[in-house]
């Protein structure tokens, strides 16, 4: 059952495709797991990804394009008529996957894609889902689950559940809500079968976390992570029960959250995985070195003013990597320890003073013991001591500076409701690369006119 | 019902804390949830917090105990002796939670611990659990759950399942076994509720994807996170039902994981909070500036050979940061990629040699770019041509270099099954840096020589 994708399985598919052998092609496919068959698809031109898709039985089809990336998707489907889309592939979906592939149409088709949808309260459930903004709890809720009145009985309650479940591929939760509903709170399914003949009022769980529909998703991935919960109930700005989202869907947004903190924090503006082509990775990658090179122009013009003191003393080039860079790394330390903190919610309460106090206290420690050990080396091994004690000097002043401007740039930018991760990466490092060569140069200058 | 933390809240409960009155201090956490007394304790000293966990009701101090992190549970659990532990908590955990905490107990303790479990089975459980790699599915995995014989009908299945539910605090999911314990397939709640009188094995759901006792975390989490699994079963070598992975226990592998990668990636060595003591994030920052700094000596060096040239030409010394800062932030950019392709398991089957020529492709179109940008600036605002040219001929082959070393570095480790995520960060930064000094001085004495 194991599946593992092989390049001689996928040849002996591509010959298949290529003879147009559809009995072959499909006897290779079908008996796999949606999530399989996207992957043996990204590695298919499109011409036989089409050929393999129109084979496929429609609930598997539509189970693939749910599993797909929104590109391979945006493809796959370009040919494909609003009528068929709908009739096809939508009406098989749930509510909130249909609503995430209808939202990428083009406006002209998601009107005839929602109007071809046969069965009409599925057609109401993603109109209501695509109002939400996709990345709050409303855009990752279902409308799919299964809700019980706190005034029925516990026979009821099952026979109720027989007929709701039939729309459900798994039944997680029970909903419990009243006349008006109301979210009041949950059954659970234990309760359910261990009790007998008891009003759901008598049995249910009152203590229930639940979001409102304009949540935030991160906000929800850390609600749902903090309390261990498999699934949330959404509720609207009054209380009434709209959906649950459940944690898979929420997995999703917890890895794509921590990549792109990471892509940022290395330099990489948008979302790009080492699959895509080549223009995609440029255009992901070329604007940050871009800062980075006007950061270096900065620099070398930071440098152009003590090109005599460079000639005079050439020795002083020899440092400069070295400041720079630890300007750099020390930044990126300090940014990344607060944006960590602010995306886990971890914060605590401590004062932005005693956050400063207490990155002060680091830095001080680092710059002085890193410090210490380079005057070590150099005065052995340096025949300089002006250069000696500037090195160590700037050392210190710029390791301080770098965790106290690595830690505020974040924490200034997430009160401005920017993306604290805008602050690590290539930013934050050419920042301090440019103040370190000048404090460098300052502290030099100085250090030459008195022990000269 | 929502949970926040105030800064009036905490002085509150610490003023009665202080004065040592019992009934405020229970009255102010008793109707919190686990998670939310745990974000109290963090902001609690230990005396604090060892004069409010006595006061709590057992049950919920177990709760808390399981939630708490690693070393806070350590200092609060200093001076419980073994079988208070056993009695009073162990024996209100989930069997996965109460191997997790008995596992980080000195051995002496282990063994008094589980003696004095009071339910032998569930002492028996927790002792097989401790077996197992807390890294593997085995470490992940819960002993409770509900397993059906696939002999039996539905009706006995249910009575059944009133039995075994006694035990566990929800029902997701009803595991299918022979009469030898081998897992056949998962039987959903709703197949169950909607269907009367059938055998088990008319009905339960074949298709099952399972783990081993020995998998690795992170491949379980990649597995769950590929085929969207709320839960997964983990089985033995010979294919006997061990017990269930829910997906809450591997979402904290997800994030504990991606944190680490950032860590990594911007030089922080082990796992550390913006809340930790000056010297545990001393502990974790000051090892990879040290490499960061012994590289910058080594770029001294370098530069050092050249110190005659420097004398003669001193405005070489402009654009060292700007190389120098080129080279490691195209090498970040590579190895990002890399790690994170390899992180998700996303790597495609493409063959290392394809894989190359794309980042080399990227490279080119990187390298080409910025070097013609730096050549058309440098044309204009600089009077040195052999400067110039030496410039953006050195950028261009340090973004190449920068690139392929970037890629390849990160893919070696993952060969020799070293984490590619030390690839990233400090360590590829410092090699690019002492790289492309050097490559900038060899073509900038060949420029000067050829020019001048």
């Amino acid at each position: 059952m194991k599946f593992e994708l092989t390049r001689e399985y996928l040849d002996e598919l591509r010959q298949a495709i290529d003879a147009k052998d559809k009995k072959k092609t499909i006897a290779m496919l079908q008996d796999f797991h949606p999530a399989d068959i996207v992957e043996v698809y990204e590695e298919l031109d499109i011409e036989e990804a089409q050929f393999v898709f129109v084979l496929l039985e429609p609930t598997l089809a539509a189970d693939v394009l749910v599993e797909l990336e929104e590109d391979d998707r945006e493809r796959l489907l370009a040919n494909v008529p609003g009528d068929v889309l709908a009739r096809k592939f939508i009406d098989r979906m749930d509510s909130d996957d249909a609503a995430d592939i209808i939202a990428e149409l083009p406006e002209s088709l998601k009107a005839e894609v929602l109007s071809n949808i046969a069965d009409r309260e599925h057609a109401g459930d993603i109109a209501d889902l695509l109002a939400y903004d996709e990345d709050s709890a409303g855009g990752l809720m279902a409308k799919e689950m299964i809700t019980v009145n706190e005034n029925w009985t516990t026979s009821t309650c099952l026979r109720e559940l027989r007929i709701q479940a039939q729309d459900i591929d798994e039944i997680y939760f029970v909903y419990v809500t009243d006349d008006e509903g109301l979210l009041k709170g949950t059954l659970s399914l234990k309760k359910l079968v261990l009790t007998q003949n008891e009003y759901i009022k008598e049995i249910y769980d009152k203590d229930i976390i639940s979001v409102t529909v304009d949540t935030d998703a991160e906000e929800v991935a850390n609600i749902m992570g903090k309390y261990d919960l498999v699934a949330i109930p959404v509720i609207d700005s009054i209380g009434r029960l709209k959906g649950p989202i459940t944690i898979d869907d929420v997995v999703d947004v917890i890895r794509e959250e921590a990549e792109r903190d990471y892509q940022m924090a290395s330099g990489i503006s948008s979302d790009v995985e080492a699959s895509d082509s080549i223009f995609q990775l440029l255009k992901a990658r070329l604007p940050w070195l871009m800062i980075g090179m006007i950061g270096g122009i900065f620099g070398a013009k930071v440098i152009e003013n003590y090109e005599q003191q460079l000639a005079l003393y050439p020795e002083m080039a020899f440092f400069i990597p070295l400041i720079a860079a630890m300007g750099g790394n020390v930044g990126i330390q300090s940014s990344a320890i607060v944006v960590q903190a602010l995306a886990s919610n971890s914060m605590g309460i401590e004062s932005n003073l005693k956050k400063l106090l207490k990155e002060l206290g680091v830095a001080l420690l680092n710059g002085l013991s890193l410090s210490a050990i380079l005057l070590a080396y150099n005065l052995f091994d340096s025949n300089s001591l002006p250069l000696t004690v500037t090195v160590s000097s700037a050392l210190l002043v710029v390791i301080i500076f770098a965790s106290i401007f690595g830690t505020f740039v974040p924490l200034g930018l997430n009160r401005l409701k920017i993306d604290p991760a805008l602050a690590t990466g290539p930013f934050i490092t050419t920042v301090n690369d440019i103040a370190g060569l000048l404090l460098y140069f300052i502290i030099g200058h100085m250090f030459y006119t008195m022990l000269m």
